[in-house]
């Protein structure tokens, strides 16, 4: 999939575009791209080799690149029959505001509706729910609310 | 794990005690033992085969029993290392009040733990969250927002 005419003015000049954005479907990512990603964000640091087994044990890993750059991410995990949640969804900022985020979600979601999965679930940050409902999320549905335990010094 | 001793009289008298509690961590559940089950709460039919591939997909699967009748479940999913998501509690209604849904949490818990995963997740139905708080689940901490997302139909 690569992301064309986003930058194309709309009078039709010819403005220099940068490189195509390229959205993989692989898991295997290298940790320490996914580390750089990470940072640029403000997440914390993961060990590489947790990041590994993290993403072999996800549904749907979904990552776009501008050449060798990692500069968005997103994955699911669920159990390929009744439910999938979406985490870790991340755009580099020096690429924001691209349609990269929406590139991801809809890479992502296609992975996940092969399997025909009834319900999908996320975790919107503060302010981010506009963002998701374009894909058809709402928040807590009939009341349901979603909960968090975190262990001690997480 | 045997759930004893909630049935016990104060008094110490010798009241007939119904049938204990075992607490198995199985994924083999005949899929007929979850119909019934789901069926008592009122949750939906689910398809035989689409049982059996969820739970073998599930991170840890737990089952309450009284003899041979299934009277308690849960489950959850996740990625093994970042994160985990509580589904599916349920506790037969000729059950419920005596403990049961406490046993199955303290023994998801005690699987998820194993793995030492940061975060643990669940959608808790109107009115259940007080009962997840007592195993340290919080509503929307720090803004975050659970968020749905529904297949036509379902």
């Amino acid at each position: 999939m690569v992301l064309s005419g986003i930058w194309r003015k709309q009078d039709g000049s010819k403005e220099p575009q940068p490189p195509a954005i390229t959205v993989k479907h692989e898991k295997e990512i290298p940790a320490a791209d996914i580390q750089d990603l990470c940072a640029s964000v403000g997440w914390s640091r993961r060990d590489p080799e947790l990041i590994a087994r993290a993403l072999a044990n996800s549904l749907s890993v979904v990552s776009a690149w501008e050449g060798e750059l990692l500069v968005g991410f997103a994955r699911a995990t669920g159990d390929k029959v009744f439910n999938a949640t979406v985490w870790d969804v991340a755009v580099r900022p020096s690429h924001q505001r691209r349609g990269i985020g929406r590139l991801l979600m809809v890479a992502l979601l296609e992975d996940l509706d092969q399997y025909d999965i009834p319900l999908i679930t996320l975790y919107a940050d503060p302010g981010r729910d506009g963002f998701y409902r374009r894909f058809g999320f709402n928040t807590d549905p009939y009341g349901v609310r979603g909960m968090f335990r975190e262990k001690d010094g997480v």
